[in-house]
């Protein structure tokens, strides 16, 4: 038995989305711009795929905007919403534990002359009111603040920004990448008066390619792709719609969210009290992460032999996030970990179908690989 | 019997390109940046995926970058390009009959204060090879002239531009979009000295959601995506590896394309044939156009009843291209046809797997379409 435990960069493909996607790839390819009987077929596969994730963020079908993944998402409310409000102010605030597609968007706005600023955050990953309170000024035009980190599984207060935003009489949009959080929590961007929300595919069970934003009514981004003005010429270009029909199957069958997020947070505490009994071992995750994510350190051993090692006996999981290739963490630097600490940093990720035995294959090769590396 | 002719906006997806989609959904669904044994047989199904592009084209695997889609393509040859030669000078020239990827990509530009010349036709859709010697100065940053047009199957003299480029003495890269070609003529970058080219999979068999962007050793282009630097950073964002994988198996079965070309040949002067025995028909493209692409007229019979009366008969076809949804063709006008014909326009389009019969179904159905209507 192999032991996946790398959710959070990608989850297997549902049996649920793959049969969307067959029939997708079989039955419903036209192009959903066709004004024949093939390409209605097709739109209407493409806009119940969208009604099927405006459902579960209990939002309207015409509030979301098909991409071809969660970064394009993200760039597209970075970018074309800082771009749609540069008339109303020149700031933007982010964290510093920014997933890469948000961080580096708001680079390069950085070297296009706006005034960025990078929230810094706790031992836990942690942003402040305090820091939001300061840094949302007047001129603040756009706020992205990630739902749950995707290093940590640390959450941030998204609940309290916009209170903020308009305490401060700032304009700014503001945008939540809930990459990590959609299907594991409830992520309603109304509830916490987000304008621009990201979700993705792959990361609940439905394929590569493919994600969404959220742009509440009456709120506009500029469109970052230009052509055949598809998707309310937001973001032109034939749609992806195999991919797009399996993430709607894909939200269409989540977990029930409460269920699963118990199942989950045994599955955490019995690999955190294994991972004590296995010694020097430090959690850098919080007690009240979203328990799919659990970030933990060998200090002094480093990931890479370590994650070999695991790999050889086919157990699955990462160092920092899958996009930065073992590069160290800036994610878990900015939460000040001892270099030590850093450099031996390895992430599990779960989801709603990990199963104890796979945690327990964890800690067992994980006590192997202390032994037999460490001595060496 | 259904005939499906409208194979330039998109083509039914092959039964190679679903299986390999299929392995990469079931088996390999990995992410192909995780460094675990999941993860790099993904990364190498994504790299045979782009060695069979690449071979295709006669090129060089890490000369092809992945998007996610031909509009993606084109935007980032034409913005990237453009944002990479800004110090070069200040001139874009296209032609007025680009598809709406460049030439949208192109108006964006000219708000951004490039001098963007866009090059008339003849009235086959042609450029001349004297608008290019004038309008390509040593000021000239970027050229974009496609292979074939996507509304009338014009070819248009993409073997001369780079000779005139470098007569000129201009900087300029040279982006071809063959989106159109790739499949059905060679397509072969380094014959035509193209600095960038591009493709996409749902024309040639593939699916929705992918295409790629030939970029020549040497050759920069600035990115447009952000964010966990994919793709030699050119274009961030977990790769789409289902729909690459399907483009890849795509490329791979490709037609021997002189037997296609004679097959289709065959099936377009039947067709123009048929078309002339009707009566009051114009055909709009070029004897000498590719033969996948019929664009044809029925004077004073506007295109919208008749697609639906032939969509009803199980007969698709399209007036303009899929992207522009029935709004007038801004390439067909670039053509100075009269209104009465161009506000009948219809384009058929054929793959080397149509048939005889489809053709016969389609002239059967005009045939009744013509009687019917343009009694009303």
């Amino acid at each position: 038995m192999n032991a996946y435990l790398d959710n959070s960069a990608t989850t297997p493909v549902s049996a649920e989305a793959i049969l969307a996607m067959q029939q997708a790839l079989q039955e419903t390819w036209g192009n959903p711009s066709s004004r024949h009987a093939l390409g209605l077929s097709a739109e209407e596969m493409l806009e119940s795929a969208r009604a099927a994730i405006a459902e579960k963020l209990a939002a309207q079908p015409e509030e979301i905007t098909f991409t071809s993944g969660g970064t394009e998402a993200n760039n597209l409310a970075v970018l074309g919403g800082a771009a749609a409000m540069r008339r109303r102010g020149n700031r933007v605030v982010i964290t510093a534990v920014e997933h890469a597609s948000v961080y580096e968007s708001a680079e390069h706005l950085s070297k296009l002359g706006y005034d960025v600023v990078r929230l810094p955050v706790d031992q836990y990953g942690r942003i402040s009111e305090d820091d939001l309170q300061r840094a949302i000024t007047p001129g603040t035009i756009l706020v992205s603040v990630m739902a749950v980190n995707n290093e940590t599984g640390t959450c941030q207060p998204v609940d309290v920004v916009k209170r903020i935003i308009h305490a401060n009489r700032a304009p700014a949009l503001f945008h939540v990448d809930a990459v990590q959080a959609f299907g594991k929590l409830p992520v309603r961007p109304a509830e916490i008066d987000a304008d621009l929300l990201t979700v993705s595919g792959h990361k609940i069970h439905g394929p590569k390619g493919v994600g969404a934003l959220y742009i509440r009514k009456g709120v506009t981004v500029l469109p970052r792709v230009f052509g055949g003005s598809q998707e309310g010429k937001i973001r032109s270009g034939t749609e992806p719609l195999p991919a797009i029909a399996g993430f709607g199957a894909a939200a269409d069958n989540l977990p029930d969210l409460q269920t699963a997020f118990t199942h989950v947070s045994a599955l955490r505490d019995h690999l955190v009290q294994g991972l004590q009994s296995l010694g020097d071992v430090v959690v850098n995750s919080p007690p009240d992460a979203l328990p799919h994510i659990v970030s933990f350190s060998v200090p002094g051993q480093k990931s890479e032999p370590m994650l070999n090692f695991l790999s050889q006996r086919g157990v699955y999981i990462s160092s920092g996030s899958a996009c930065s290739k073992g590069k160290p963490s800036r994610v878990l630097k900015a939460m000040n970990l001892a270099p030590r600490v850093l450099a031996g940093a390895l992430r599990v990720s779960f989801t709603h179908t990990s199963t104890m035995d796979e945690a327990d294959k964890l800690l067992w090769m994980l006590g192997e690989a202390m032994r037999t590396l460490i001595g060496q």
